[in-house]
């Protein structure tokens, strides 16, 4: 991925040092709100995922992926305020303190982009209703949620 | 709203007789899946009022609506089975019994079939940038919220 590719993808994100995504809430209304969104998307992969093991369903495919694409392009950076790097939503947050030093910008930038590329190619590739694609670009889809958590996600 | 729209709307939703919608996951899954998915409803509600009310910025109205859209799209009515009525998600589920009685089929058609109207509306509305009319519409997407609360959820 360049450089080019990374600062859209961050910007998708909302994780920018201008912070350009829409902050609104209390930070345990943020840590809340992702953790939500979060969940969504793993409700939408847990569907895709059951579509590419089992019997295929264009239209299931369709919906899950339309989900994650609007996540993804939600700005939803705009949630990991610094004040919520700590605290409780749903449950006590899982970032890790890295996810918010300044030194980690590029990294960040870095998984926030190949997430939402992916993301956005998931949605293209399900529309098509070619299985065996979909299918190659749900694991691509699945290791940049990994890359992610890998690296700025606690483990339970 | 007219019969046929009635049953585009709760087929958009998930919700008909033949259980249209895809089915996964336990039951307390189901139950922290929807709870999650209106909460990001929520704060997508959130930040198009901060929007309507304040400075306008068409890309966050943008992202929001779509966002709303995609949920109200993914026939989210699955995760309602007839063994979720009760039980913990997040949170108790604050569904009423109401819900899965049949003779309330109609009923929940017709707010199911409104809010996927108003919000597929919502979605083209913010297109436009025209703030005037995304205030009127966020008006009519938040009756249609409303009406399905009113009907089928129990106050905290």
């Amino acid at each position: 991925m360049n450089t080019r590719n990374i600062i859209a993808g961050a910007l998708a994100f909302g994780i920018t040092s201008l912070a350009l995504g829409q902050v609104i809430g209390k930070p345990e209304d943020q840590i809340r709100w992702r953790q939500s969104a979060y969940h969504t998307m793993a409700w939408s992969m847990g569907r895709i995922k059951t579509n590419v093991e089992g019997s295929y369903n264009k239209d299931q495919v369709i919906e899950a992926a339309n989900l994650i694409q609007a996540i993804a392009n939600s700005k939803m950076g705009a949630l990991f305020q610094t004040n919520t790097g700590t605290g409780k939503g749903w449950k006590e947050t899982r970032v890790k303190p890295e996810f918010f030093k300044p030194e980690s910008r590029d990294e960040l930038g870095k998984v926030a982009g190949g997430f939402s590329k992916e993301a956005n190619e998931m949605a293209k590739v399900a529309a098509t209703g070619n299985a065996a694609a979909v299918k190659a670009q749900f694991g691509k889809l699945g290791e940049a949620c990994k890359a992610c958590h890998d690296k700025f996600r606690k483990e339970d």
